[in-house]
């Protein structure tokens, strides 16, 4: 045991935390465990020279897929599979008092023997390494302790109860030029001694930036007040109305201590799995109605799917949110950097909610932990950040005879992997959804609490809502690139734009083929070339992920996977801006490029402070190269543009977005058509109070009690 | 106790059956009761002068806007209300044997004394009554028995085994001449003496057509069998190769006796609620989460909900389904004349399924009946034509403190008042959803079986999918009109359509408002005449129907309701085609027109075999009144372009669509803020067997059972 894993063992049992590593399971895409992380900063710890090691990120090395197909297909097959060798990527600092040197070192860790580091590369020059919690929070520290910042506080005149919050954030870059590595932060007010009170109820115009380096105050930003203009505290000797915030609390307990009651008539409702969940799980694959994939899980994308097949035939090779831009439509300084790639710049691994039984789903759930690690290198585990549960999605299908009066009807079960992310004020929801007819959606909820800045009372804003007096939300958009790595009955595969579109129709002279205008046809256009296309729901436009090698034999069309796509606003920054050039998947709502190996994510590798060379999205693109016929991959651009409403404060209510992914003349017929019937035998309902319906009613009971029949027999 | 009414206890004894009637509760939306029917029945039985009287709607005719008012503010107010007079609307025929006489009789109906006439109407000539069950299943016996139809298909040297079955349909209009009131069928064959078979998998093409008033065979339109062009079985001498079709069976015990098993893999998941359901019924009006409402239906429109009050505010004064158009894509006659106006030319009434306990939804379920009528005027009673059940509707809203790591999550509680058609082949689910947001949505599910015509094994067809061996399913559109008449906070409302739009920019001058190019404003335009609008999704176009004249204390705009409309591809007949000019809601996703009583069908009054001329909603926006600060009504057409798939047969997977009416700056705060904390001791999840996870998921179960608290307290 190396010096490395005894240090490990003993912090695993002092914490008593368990690893996630899974000894009886091997899949070559489940997380780096414990132990292999261990040995990672073990194979580098050497390479210190005396500097602290600052350790961002060690994940794992997905194989290329030259050798992981085989091994997939084999492992489908129920062939005995070997292990395949294991390969880690760590991003290390190493801190000196000037700043810190970034490398990216690749590690082997091979099934036995010791782990040797196989490359080591330096961050390129003019790219900066993304923020984490550790340098967030010594950020933070060294701000609260500064004297100039704590002397600016002083000139504000603030009430006497009032604490200065600051939560740290991400610094977009206003210039092409390289700035230093930086963290600004939004300061807000508390008046409570209670950690959970809603700060953001009371910003402070002041935005601090320190240096993610040094940890040195850089200046201090101050914020416009106004609902126009540029006039901030400065113009007003730091006076501002601060006794015009008003509380506005979401923590139930902070509300209850208030006297602020909630709503007692809301009667439980429980989901029961008498036999319990219909899913099985080895490892990290997951078997459900026919549906058979990989569950990954990683620092930046969270939850990655692989190897995805529906009755043993493949449909998706890997399926994950690759990244995501949130920027703000205030223009005003300092605002204008106000320009998240909540992914690209913290990750969805790093910011998982540790999920707990029954506050986040209901049923019957199964949680996956994941293995992660301080900026030590240390190992500690994160647990339940993904959930897993069956849900109820209403009828499946129905048809009722008029003849008989007798109805056919299911109802549709879903499985849904969800993982929840907090990035500092916000959260999102993110729930990749599969059913009984063989669909795959992915749903994105928003919520959490709108980034305020304080405006002076009475002002309103051409860039935002006010939510509580005091407190301006700015208006803002979210724009979420989904990867998509297609393997539709392979991995040979075509992308095909699909328009509904009116024939041609002149009432005086009525062409032959279309005598009364009513006829209208399917436009076809195959993306040959690597290259983008909008959505146009006046058009009814899907996508075609086709197989133009496999035909369906009773259609006679190329078997596919149609995505319809979310026709949101894309980028409303301008095409000249550095923001638009950040975003490189913020301009169009699909994306097709030859499949590459390690090119996951759209926004480019380090998308903090990125100034528009971030080397991702956009550049694979312009390869303009061969995707007829071939390894592929689609992303798809969707979002909101969020104005927000009084109502989303102080937490929003769940916006709800979805996308899917549904067979179209993949199967011969429905694939849902095998789903049981619905019956009450099954179901077991109750009926609601009669009331006046008494009757009528009690005879539904009664019919569908008798042997499990109803007068329809739909539940025989 | 008049004649009829004697009768009618008769009946309703004989039969066993429960009147919808509700003596100990009053409303005067509550649709007509048996006895009322009765009534207005028995005032115009002396009419019939010998002929056969046949009822097609008997309805009630709801209180003028000026008089219903009053009286609901009263009731909200909780006064003691008075009773006001009903008001029924009959449309009957005199059956003679050349056909029949139409009229519009309405009847009043004071709480004491006889029923009179208050008027009678002639339908005007031109405009066609519907078809009901009672004339499509004449039709169905006079076309089986006619010689001509069966010399015609006795030349189809069909295979032995072979039934003809025939399902009446909707005729479309083809020219601006009157036709003749005509019933056109399409004809299947039936290879099983099992009634539930499913015919729709061996189309025969031929299209007959029968007279509506005199049951004749009009004549027999023979159809095309070849992907293009008009070639049809007269020109192949009746020769098909009727031994191409295959079964394509849905019902689960055909399948289950020709050894096509269901999946049995699927386990139970039941929805308990031990404390029952969270709403109250009194008589028709519904309490829930501070939603209150009155929950109507009729013949025509199926659900209406009316007056509908979150914590006693108005938000709409009523909402329903207007009516709908299903126009087909095949150019070729006779499929150009498939247009259907599934509400307008049968009603969504007429044809609600009988929804069952336990088979339709999950939990504690209300029902509700509707008291009907048959041809002859007889009472008759739907069952459970509406159900009302709560529904889990996931996240409800979510913050993770992340220097706490205490996370606040609430769940979603929907109230869902559903209803299910079937129309023929089709089945459509209409669900309004209510939620503890104060947001309301309808969510449309399209299901059922397609349209099926016979097409040559081995072609293919422009104008749509072969979904099983000589089997084509058209391309089709439906297209919903939703009708939406607002009282946002009262009765004069404004509509103003809001787009969120670029602020100038100029990379190398930049502007300086706009220095970096990140900014963008919300553009907004009042709809002040009555007129029309449509989606903009790459605008974020939204439109808010406001309250001029009450301002948001917070936000200091003008409270509202926001509708995001779906962007759905709308008509695709051509402008200038008989198709288009019936479909009045089609060219549009946005109408606004200025309120008047009894405008309530936007295809107009009489949509069979309508041309154009039906008077309504095209004609009501020409007005251009004033809808500024006035009482407006908003009519909202969205749905699909329907392109079917092989999946989508012999059983369409639900296609699900929804729209959105959501407060916007109406509320001073989340109006959701006080539902109560999601915790495992109401919910009372299953934790899945640990599997590889034992002891962290073990961890993360003891924590949420110990006092009902989880590691991150969000069970507090």
């Amino acid at each position: 045991m190396t010096f490395i894993e005894s240090t490990l063992s003993a912090v695993v049992s002092k914490l008593g935390i368990s690893s996630a590593e899974e000894p009886p399971y091997y899949h070559p895409l489940d997380p780096l465990t414990a132990s292999e992380i261990a040995r990672s900063v073990d194979a580098i710890r050497h390479t210190a020279n005396g500097a602290r090691l600052w350790f961002k990120s060690i994940q794992l090395v997905e194989p290329p897929k030259a050798i992981l197909v085989p091994w997939l297909d084999e492992y489908a097959a129920g062939e005995a599979v070997s292990r395949l060798d294991r390969t880690a990527e760590i991003l290390v600092g190493r801190r000196h008092s000037k700043g810190a040197d970034w490398l990216v070192y690749q590690i082997s860790l091979p099934e036995t023997g010791s782990s040797q580091i196989i490359s080591a590369e330096p961050v390129p020059a003019g790219q900066h390494v993304p923020p984490d919690m550790g340098e967030m929070m010594a950020a933070e520290e060294a701000l609260l302790n500064n004297p100039t910042f704590k002397a600016a506080i002083a000139k504000l005149d603030l009430p006497s109860n009032a604490k200065v919050v600051a939560d740290g954030w991400i610094y977009g870059a206003d210039t092409l030029d390289a700035t230093p590595r930086s963290i600004p932060f939004m300061v807000y007010l508390s008046f409570s001694d209670n950690p959970d009170t809603c700060h953001y109820a009371a910003p402070l115009p002041i935005v601090p930036v320190i240096s993610a380096d040094t940890f040195e105050l850089q200046r201090l930003d101050y914020c416009p007040i106004y609902g126009k203009g540029d006039k901030t505290l400065l113009d007003l000797d730091g006076r501002f109305p601060w006794e015009a915030y008003v509380p506005n609390e979401y923590d139930q307990n902070i509300r209850a201590t208030a006297g602020l009651s909630s709503r007692e008539d809301i009667k439980p409702y429980r989901v029961l799995q008498p036999e319990g969940a219909s899913f099985t799980l080895e490892g990290r694959v997951i078997r459900w109605q026919k549906w058979a994939f990989h569950i990954g899980f990683n620092y930046r994308e969270g939850i990655v799917l692989s190897d995805i097949r529906y009755d043993g035939r493949s449909t998706f090779y890997r399926l994950s949110v690759s990244d995501m831009t949130v920027p703000y439509g205030d223009p005003r300084a300092p605002f204008h950097r106000k320009q998240a790639f909540d992914l690209g710049d913290i990750g969805a691994g790093l910011t998982a909610n540790e999920l707990a039984l029954g506050c986040d789903c209901l049923g019957e759930i199964a949680y996956l932990n994941f293995d992660h690690f301080s900026q030590d290198g240390s190992p500690t585990l994160q647990r339940g950040v993904v959930c897993i549960h069956e849900q109820d999605d209403g009828i499946g299908w129905k048809h009722t005879n008029f003849r008989t009066n007798r109805p056919s009807v299911t109802r549709s079960r879903i499985l849904i992997i969800q993982t929840i992310i907090t990035v500092a004020n916000y959260e999102y929801i993110f729930a990749w959804r599969f059913d009984q007819a063989a669909g795959i959606s992915l749903e994105v909820r928003a919520t959490g609490i709108l980034s305020t800045v304080a405006i002076l009372p009475g002002e309103t804003s051409p860039h935002g809502n006010v939510v509580s007096p005091g407190v301006l939300a700015t208006n803002h958009q979210h724009l979420f690139s989904v990867r998509i790595d297609p393997a539709i009955d392979g991995h040979n595969n075509t992308v095909v734009q699909e328009d509904s579109v009116a024939m041609p129709f002149d009432k005086a002279n009525p062409p032959s083929d279309n005598k009364w205008g009513v006829g209208y046809t399917v436009e076809q256009k195959a993306i040959t070339k690597s290259g983008w296309a909008d959505a146009a729901p006046e058009k009814n436009r899907v996508f075609k992920i086709t197989n133009p090698n496999k035909v369906n034999p009773v259609s006679g069309k190329n078997v596919a996977y149609k995505l319809v796509p979310a026709p949101s606003q894309l980028m409303l920054a301008h095409p000249e801006s550095i923001a638009y050039a950040r975003a490189e998947f913020g301009e169009h709502h699909i994306y097709v490029t030859s499949y590459k190996d390690r090119e996951l994510y759209a926004g480019g590798l380090y998308t903090n402070q990125s100034n528009g060379d971030a080397n991702g999205l956009r550049s694979w693109v312009a390869r303009d190269d061969n995707v007829d016929n071939a390894d592929l991959v689609v992303w798809h651009t969707f979002g909101l543009t969020h104005n927000p409403r009084v109502e989303d404060f102080p937490v929003m209510p769940c916006e709800i977005h979805m996308i899917h992914l549904k067979p179209n003349d993949f199967f011969t017929a429905s694939p849902a058509i095998d789903v049981p019937a619905s019956t009450q035998a099954f179901n077991q309902s109750q009926l609601h109070n009669p009331g006046q319906h008494l009757q009528g009613d009690n005879d539904i009971e009664e019919k569908a009690k008798a042997n499990g029949l109803n007068k329809q027999g739909c539940c025989a």
